[in-house]
């Protein structure tokens, strides 16, 4: 079968090294060496600073939206669902505003007509779709206006620079998930980056029950703490990356020569670095998405329609906006296989039983 | 340093054969087979059906509430903070119904008083406080006269067993941590016992982004998977239980027998056997467990104010109710060093300083 992508396997003799470690410390889990050795590597891989890991992508956007006392939020509708699901999961009221139908990303026109009929949201959380930037300066410049928070869901983006620095460094708080699908992983896990030093400590606790110390209590907190196995994970799979990248961006070439023409791409962010960590192809309808994919899923190759649904058509949610653009694009885009290892052959032959149906 | 307790070490060639296996497998997490192993052994072990593995005990409660549809409960000031905070994160409103001042668990009568001055709430959230089992029958007769539902925190309970089966089978969910410290353990982990089979469902996608399959997100959820690394662990931890449940037991009996006449001892319930988890004592004064601890300190032995602080004093919480047992036993409670490796001579040591504060 060829999935939608394949996770990263570490070399077991590296692994059990880092795990002989972990139980001659005896200390598998609550910020261990490990996790301390793999927060320290990120933050100079990544460029960034005051990197905190948790224990999934979620999580992180959780304790993020409570480290900025964010209980209302305007936000995205074209996103993995964890976006919206993880706002509303902890009480956080929510409404939409239409992406770019080019970038797929918010779009800051429509977040100022938004915002200048209701302001009484706290924050804004968007998304870096598919690790494609969002436009961070025109975000910002409505947040300023509106004097809101700005979350950034960056899930896909992990390595992205923008204008020559990591692209996390934009907004209040970034968000990211090592999960065991991602282009860099931890099995589970993900990390929040917090440009204001003041909130650190803060979230510090936040991700452990609120405790400062064996009797201080000072914050609500939760569990999202990232293990030591998932640590040491993190750490064989980061070894590797720079030379995963250029097998992702041989992949994703391929696709680009071969499609270009044939079917839709997503508009990249001119000044930014590509992370190349998913192939989403824009069809002309959602009979011709369904035809392909039936197509493929008879030769076992399965693509995956993701971002779908569109967020703003989920049952639980309460209609306040109606989003156009995510709507035609969640209906008509599919994600193709895409991971390092993703074999010629193979790749040649998704890219034959697409141009079939076309 | 003799800490509180101590994690238990797996064998590594263990471990790595299940390592091994994962990597073969190339699936890290999303119910892999190492997770359905151990859910099924679990099953079997605890006497139980339906267990759900997750992430940590913490989200286990969260996920156990938003199955039930818990948005208020009255719960315990008597826990580990997670108890409290974990509701509160999700916008559930509390209040606190105070603690019976021997078993140290939730009173049943203070419970029927709160109820019908207000019955309001959605739940009760109770905790089997060291595994030792609240009055459950109590407990379910108020729950049925207000119609309310009953969530126990049984974070401490592993392998309790009540009345010949498993104390776990009681209340509509009951909640485990896996976490490092615990027994039994995952690094991090968890799982949920439920016993409406027709929630099962509903708790499945709760805990996988609501996500029924790739078309449909029928429910409101978030990530609490717990990954095959965890259950990997799980599975190691669990082949050696019984040996260990015999070394803890021998532990326990020792500072009973040293200690019986010169501390208090938390009352047993007769009907139900123990797991020997935790060795909490109780002592005059506050001050009289501070002259301990600095003694015991000074030695480099480190018992815990557990649990400390009562959580109806927390800075955050609205004051609703006043728990005067509870802010008592909690002033003056101290646990001891406990975990099957503990030696004999160290424990004479503890048993010994603890003497001469006395």
């Amino acid at each position: 079968m060829i999935a939608l992508n394949k996770p990263l396997t570490p070399s077991l003799v590296k692994l059990s090294k880092y795990l002989d470690q972990v139980n001659k410390n005896g200390w598998y889990t609550n910020f261990g060496p490990l996790h301390q050795e793999l927060t320290k590597r990120l933050e100079e891989y990544l460029g960034v600073k005051n990197l905190l890991l948790v224990s999934n992508g979620t999580l992180a956007i959780q304790v993020a939206c409570k480290a900025l006392n964010i209980n209302s939020a305007i936000t995205t509708p074209f996103s993995f669902v964890a976006t919206t699901s993880s706002l509303l999961w902890q009480g956080i009221d929510i409404a939409f505003s239409d992406i770019d139908p080019l970038s797929y990303n918010l779009c800051p026109i429509a977040l100022d007509e938004a915002l200048a009929k209701d302001d009484s949201y706290d924050g804004i959380v968007a998304t870096h779709v598919y690790g494609n930037p969002c436009d961070v300066y025109g975000i910002s410049s409505v947040a300023s206006k509106y004097n809101k928070k700005v979350v950034y869901d960056a899930a896909h983006a992990f390595g992205v620079q923008y204008k020559g620095e990591s692209l996390l460094n934009y907004g209040d708080i970034s968000t990211l998930s090592f999960h065991a699908t991602k282009i860099f992983h931890s099995i589970e896990g993900g990390a929040l980056i917090i440009n204001d030093d003041s909130l650190v400590e803060k979230a510090r606790y936040l991700i452990n029950f609120g405790i400062k110390n064996t009797e201080e209590i000072p914050e609500l907190g939760i569990n999202a703490k990232m293990n030591e196995f998932e640590a040491a994970m993190g750490l064989c799979v980061l070894d590797d990356m720079q030379q995963l990248d250029i097998k992702r961006k041989f992949v994703c070439e391929l696709y680009k020569k071969e499609l270009k023409g044939v079917v839709k791409f997503q508009q990249q962010n001119e000044d930014s670095t590509q992370n190349y960590s998913y192939f989403p192809i824009i069809l002309e309808s959602k009979e011709q998405l369904k035809k392909i994919e039936k197509a493929l899923n008879e030769k076992d190759i399965i693509p995956r329609r993701y971002f779908y649904p569109s967020l703003d058509t989920l049952s639980y949610i309460s209609a306040k906006n109606f989003c156009k653009n995510s709507r035609d694009i969640a209906s008509k885009i599919l994600c193709l296989p895409m991971y390092p290892e993703l074999d010629s052959a193979n790749q040649k032959e998704i890219i034959k039983v697409l141009k079939t149906c076309i």
